[in-house]
């Protein structure tokens, strides 16, 4: 079986580049997660996976992550991502994480992420115990994008 | 390396959400498949890997997966997904895995996806055994989705 | 921590077939990868991660992989694919790979691909010792597809 992530955090980031790719890249380095092989999960905090505000990572290491993302190259548009990550009352159980992007304010996207995580722990009959949430937004220039992303690692 | 995957499933889901990706999740809990860590994979059965009805699997674990799946917010629309696993006549042979999506129903998608296994299996100039189809269908009512997925894992 | 890849290589396909999933199926075919597991990664040469002309994987295992693929079922269009790989000056540093498609020739493709690799070293302030690039491109003659890929592998 491939190991369990121990250990999450939330991260956001925005960016300009000349190509959609770029600027995606931008975002993540922004992020704090360009330099890693994001592998995309859909979308479950495994059991006792601990919140930490900084996660040390190797380069290059391939790196589970949940995320939303948006890219534009329509200069004054206004973009936003937004992750959030359900913890559940019980510490044995499992909880839920939702991700949004769309062409709105950080505030909106924020909203959005949050009832659908309320959505998702009443789907399993699980008890909320706490939303974390992180949202961005960015005014296009160029070619813009933005990432909201819950990053799920291991103990080094 | 990464473990290869020892045992497959084939499971299908369907639901309605107030987001489209709180749709999906209702789908997934509906397929057995929401509280773990989806990995999308691309689409090959390992040899030797043993089919079986039911597959356990811990919370949140990372399930490498190929699925179809379908989303639509337009009320009254029917949507299908399908997926097909050929098992190859020599048993120390691998075997392909098809997915199909689209606006249509269960039965149609099914042949398509079958369809589609005997192709891979031309081109490879492989024998098939046996095709291994589950389908699904649904006419959604404000927000729906549809997955059709052939989970791959391990011996716990 | 899931094991960092210590070998890559580049590889290109094309294909024809009766579905844009069977299409692409063929270019993977073509490219050599048509047997394994793809696992999408977004997009960082691992440090020390040695360049090999060609790459033994067992059928069915799962591979990480960076790629840029199109697919059209437009009769007579012209597309392409390129794969970028960046390697550091440095060799304890890691690399940057990009990948790009789209409706035109395989020259061009390939220089958008390079140009990409130069702006994410430049955004990481990296100093750049060569560009490795592979590109694609094929006349739809039903329905077709091309890939430009980097998998990224284990020493067995």
């Amino acid at each position: 079986m491939l190991p369990i992530p121990e250990k999450f955090t939330l991260s956001v980031g925005k960016g300009e580049g000349k190509e959609k790719l770029t600027a995606f890249d931008a975002a993540l380095l922004d992020a704090g997660i360009g330099n890693m092989n994001l592998l995309r999960v859909s979308s479950v905090l495994p059991p006792r996976c601990v919140y930490v505000e900084k996660m040390d990572m190797p380069f290059g290491a391939l790196l589970p992550i949940a995320y939303g993302s948006i890219t534009s190259d329509v200069p004054g548009e206004t973009i936003a991502a937004a992750i959030g990550v359900g913890i559940p009352e019980d510490a044995d159980s499992f909880g839920m994480i939702m991700e949004f992007s769309g062409f709105c304010k950080a505030d909106e996207a924020a909203q959005r992420v949050e009832s659908m995580v309320v959505e998702a722990f009443d789907m399993r009959g699980l008890k909320l115990k706490e939303v974390k949430v992180k949202a961005i937004d960015h005014v296009v220039e160029v070619c813009g994008s933005v990432i909201a992303s819950c990053p799920l690692f291991y103990k080094l």
